[in-house]
């Protein structure tokens, strides 16, 4: 379905001081957003990007710098620029919406070198209502088959001294709390007192990591990202806090150079978002739209869900990953030495997956089965991990014959220990074995130093892996869910087995550091997860850490409620629900909520929201008429009128309603709850109110005659 | 079998200046060889060798420094030395001979510093009659769970300026032309005039790879090498050309480390083979018997064999590895624009099996039947190359279908372009494919810079790239023959199905290059075969590359019978006849000794020999009575007495000599030969001559009543 229309170019050639420059602009479907193209009189490409007549960016640089000197950077021609509209409407077969619309003007600009004229560069402008993408295009008719890019020059020039939500630009980890500051006051190593992210490479002081999400004087909101990164490293941003420019900051390999490309290669896509306000970040699908349509022929294994898992036991310490108490490096050999604290024995995933069953959850997630644990943490060490054998007191076939008889799948967890080479050595049999014992989906981890030594969490190779191993899983019929990967943008829709991804900070650091603030969960939506699904681990109910050991200070920032409204602000197809079976069970009223509340959606509505202060969404069910709301706020308590006014007027329903008790706090009485229950229609309003930290959950399900 | 002989070790404490020595030694099983372990004032550990009462090497330091700076270098106490004396015969399932004696004795030194009580460093000496070897065992109740070697000290201090035989240090490549000089005059960058070797990384002006042979003022000869080369990188050795130390130089990691080990690792062995005259190294096993026995528990699908190949003729351009005139990125796309020169054509392949069925050849070798040739050379990417589509004229099912019929087994081709991670993403799905079509053998290539980027071909992780291999292969029953590795270290008596290497200069070299100086042939089994059998590809008739191109001024440097003479010299268990079938059909009377000549053997007996001269050895077949002779000189014309003596005097022999015509010459008139025949007893004696640059072949067989 396209609407093809070929739009007039507007073209003017003006003198600016000593500069001729050829100037082109488009604008978007609604005519708001306004795109410029320039080539200066070196030849150099440059863009800028106005909305509602005013800047969003000034003259950003355009072109890219190659190691043999031949770069993509100056003295060209115009050779054409060919401009369409287009409309390419499309249904994910999971997601925050049934049907995403897609509608842009293309604007594709091709230039030559005068030394290269076989050599074809292109720039590929996509201008949609609310945001913007373009990437670079090298022609399969260029002369140049391989070449190495060593730095990238596109800029993004802001207007002002705009508000950033950041997190400090690092080649290996992005596990950071949030700060928010003016462009001006950026500045990354000057980090929280935190000291509990298990390995970084920072860059610069003025460097940060994307999505960058600000908000101007004029209370509009801009993110950078980038879109479908394939072969190439993830982008960092440099921030220039006199100026307020920001550049392109690709990470490095062991040589210091940043992608091996041919010809017929493209850049991922370099995202502007815009938004007048705060919630239209949040269904900005600009990052979704730019991506590729999906490549898996077979999506029937693909089925989102909630699952509960043997994971939070070994983070408060009830128990462990490690079988034994002796190191052990030669997984042939006989394990002695057993701990007697072991989490992943068949008898205790037995009671998750009986749990799993009773409340219809879909997965279970174990962690720990495999030998390795004992040593597995960095020791710079490949044959770490083996990825098929398990610890003695793990019964492989009997817990998968118990699963199935539950009606319940497993999901499979791989550590690699970022000995990312061995992962991949080992990683046919491990499928096999997986595919034999019919696990569902993997969740991957890669803590520590990357294998193959000098290379980065998000440099070229390691993107090529991610996307490797989605391949691979697909032709074994399986999800991903993958941690401490480079954040996501928008390969799921591409490969709809990706389902999510941690690559942020996510809710275990609240078990054993100084944890995330009540703020955080109010930023991650408007940055980390405009890229994709978080498996961020939400409904933890025995927030204090003291309950399990008196010495212990760390909590969970929250209240309980705002657990149960993080299904509904936090997007993921699979959701956990991390916390110990025994702290669900005496809560069984509140766990209700997680039973009822779905992980795919028809529509999403974000009802009011500011990053770092509070978020309060409604979501209806795919394919069903239920609604579910959720609430949540930072540090301070909030109120506010909630409008039914989204719910089917034709419908009846019934309403529950988990809110914070009157004199809840995360920090002081963060599990005090009331749940009431109330028939609702359409145009219902209603005042909500939310606890210092805490949260509101609400199902209102149909009432079917 | 092993004779247990507790020996009493000298002891002596003695004062020299102020440096108090503890002094402890032992003797080889003919007491021939001393070996002296010290232990200065300082705690460093030293050792000395001695030979018939003369230095071989003096004081040698011991040890290594750790990157966290608890090295194991100084500060050391005797823990305890252990001294023992081995027999341990062994009969390997292929070789150069069908059963080893190795009687060893072997010492233990236990270390222990102050500072580290609970860390065990251990120095295991084994003592032969012709050499010894020494290893670094980190103790399993060491404290130091992990550790990451910086440095190895280990030196080998000579006693004088000795003649060596030496190649450049280099961290990635071995296929460089021999260089004799004096210690002193050995200066490693500069160089021969050829430019011809894909990838280098050179080390200093000093450095030298091993084995490294020298020959004494006392014609004696020693070679220094390694033995049993397991997770760690290759040695190569700095030269002080004032005081002829040699000292250990380990090949690096991106970060500049050396090797990642844990508690219960071992160093592999550094290697001393000593001679009383240059034949005698060739028949020194010290480097096998270092090794440890066979792991494989199947071997029924190791099979010695000859083989030809669709090969040589794209050295010599008659056709190429390549399908397409046009680079192709993409293997599912469909591929265009044959060239027509395209070489591993099915009818063409038939051709070879048909040749190798009809002359009894085990096997048939194809290159360029793979996709990813147009574009693979030097490009520095991933995905270079499939491993499981071939081209559209080469039909798998068929060739394999017909190889069968013939009784001809295909030997897979693995060319990585050294993208090894790719290659090992790959390999399972590729090994599957190889099973299916019935291929007995894989021969592997890593042609250019290596994959993961900033490791090294003779780096610690690619060593554990080729031993992996070496276990997925076995575990496929599938035999090795790996090109541009790291030179071998005795390792395939542990992996028997590691057939050949290359790791040298090979004869392909003088298809496109200055090639190889006639003496070429006559030092590399003193010093890279010392490690393990080469594929060096001989057997080219045609020795003038005009022949094919009258602009073309390149040729083999030898003559037709030393290409003959090369299958006894150049041992390894597979040996390929390189040469083109139409060059072979035209000398089908030469190409009988080809066809007699067998590739695995029960005695190997130097005849006379001198490194950089001249070779003349004698080979009994593998459980036959047949013998095969093997002559072959540099660029002078030789003439020695050839005395039958090891012939059995029970029976009787029918001898076929392929001699050098009298005016053959290696340069002016390759190709003519001679051959004569005549019944031959034990005892019997002959003049045989070799024209400049030539050799003779004979073969002896039995004559059977």
């Amino acid at each position: 379905m396209r609407n093809l229309l070929y739009l007039l170019i507007g073209l003017f050639v003006f003198q600016q001081q000593a500069i001729a420059d050829q100037y082109f602009n488009v604008f978007s479907p609604d005519k708001k957003l306004q795109l410029n193209f320039y080539l200066s009189r070196d030849g150099i490409p440059y863009y800028s990007l106005n909305m509602d007549n005013a800047s969003i960016l000034k003259r950003g640089r355009l072109g890219l710098q190659i190691a043999s000197g031949d770069s993509f950077d100056q003295d060209f021609e115009l050779d054409r620029i060919d401009t369409i509209s287009k409309s390419e409407p499309w249904s994910p077969i999971w997601g925050e919406e049934k049907h995403i619309a897609s509608d842009y003007i293309q604007m594709l600009v091709s230039l030559r070198q005068a030394k290269f004229q076989n050599r074809l560069f292109q720039i590929e402008f996509r201008l949609f209502n609310n945001g913007m993408g373009f990437r670079y295009l090298f022609s399969d008719t260029t002369v140049l088959t391989n070449f190495i890019i060593c730095d990238e020059l596109t800029s993004f020039p802001l207007s002002a001294d705009h508000k950033a939500f950041w997190i400090p630009g690092d080649y290996d980890t992005n596990e950071f709390v949030y700060s928010y500051t003016k462009l001006s006051d950026i500045h990354s190593l000057k980090e929280r007192k935190e000291n509990d992210i298990s390995f970084k490479s920072p860059i610069s002081d003025s460097t940060v990591q994307t999505p960058f999400t600000m908000k101007t004087k004029a209370s509009n909101f801009i993110s950078i990202h980038e879109a479908g990164l394939v072969n190439y490293p993830a982008m960092n941003l440099d921030v220039n806090r006199t100026d307020f420019s920001l550049k392109c900051n690709l990470v490095p390999d062991p040589h210091g150079n940043k992608a091996y490309l041919h010809s017929g290669d493209r850049s991922p896509w370099r995202v502007v978002l815009v938004a007048r306000k705060a919630g239209e970040l949040l269904t900005n699908r600009v990052v979704l739209n730019l991506n590729e349509d999906s490549k898996l022929k077979h999506t029937d294994y693909i089925k989102p869900g909630k699952f509960v898992g043997v994971w939070w036991e070994m983070h408060i310490g009830k128990s462990t990953w490690a079988y034994s108490k002796k190191v052990n490096w030669n997984h042939d050999s006989d394990i002695t030495n057993p701990s007697g604290k072991h989490g992943a024995t068949t008898e205790n995933v037995k009671r998750y997956i009986d749990f799993a069953s009773k409340n219809k959850l879909d997965y279970v997630l174990v962690e720990g089965w495999n030998r390795g644990w004992e040593n597995w943490y960095g020791s710079g060490l490949e044959r770490i991990f083996s990825f098929t054998k398990s610890y003695p007191d793990f019964d492989m076939q009997g817990i998968s014959d118990y699963a199935k008889s539950r009606n319940v799948k497993l999901i499979m967890h791989h550590e690699t220990s970022a000995a990312v080479t061995d992962y991949e050595w080992q990683m046919d049999t491990a499928f096999k074995l997986i595919a034999q014992f019919n696990y569902g989906a993997i969740k991957s981890g890669y803590v520590g130093k990357i294998i193959p030594r000098g290379e980065h969490h998000d440099g070229q190779w390691m993107i090529n892996h991610y996307n490797r191993v989605l391949e691979k899983a697909a032709a074994s019929n399986l999800m991903i869910d993958v941690h401490e990967p480079v954040r996501p943008t928008g390969l799921h829709r591409t490969y709809p087995n990706f389902m999510a991804c941690e690559a942020a900070r996510g809710n275990e650091f609240n078990a054993w550091s100084l944890g995330n603030p009540p703020d955080h969960e109010t930023i991650l939506p408007f940055t980390r997860l405009l890229g994709g699904p978080m498996d961020y681990t939400p409904g933890i109910f025995q927030i204090k850490m003291n309950a399990y050991d008196p010495k212990k200070s760390e909590q969970v920032h929250t209240t309980l409620c705002k657990q149960l409204a993080l299904y509904v602000t936090m997007y993921s197809p699979l959701q956990m629900a991390a916390d110990l079976i025994e702290n669900y069970e005496q809560r069984m009223d509140a766990f209700q909520f997680i039973k009822d509340v779905p992980t795919n959606w028809d529509t999403s509505i974000v009802l009011d929201a500011e990053p770092g202060d509070f978020l309060y969404m409604a979501r209806k069910e795919r394919d069903q008429a239920n609604w579910f709301v959720g609430a949540i706020t930072d540090e301070k308590p909030r109120e506010f009128l909630l409008n039914l006014n989204f719910l089917d007027p034709e419908k009846k329903y019934q309403a529950t309603f988990y809110r914070d008790a009157d004199k809840a706090d995360w920090k002081y009485n963060p599990m005090e709850y009331e749940i009431d229950q109330k028939k609702v229609k359409s145009g219902d309003k209603m005042k909500i109110k939310l606890a210092p930290g805490g949260g509101c959950a609400i199902s209102i399900l149909e009432i079917k005659n």
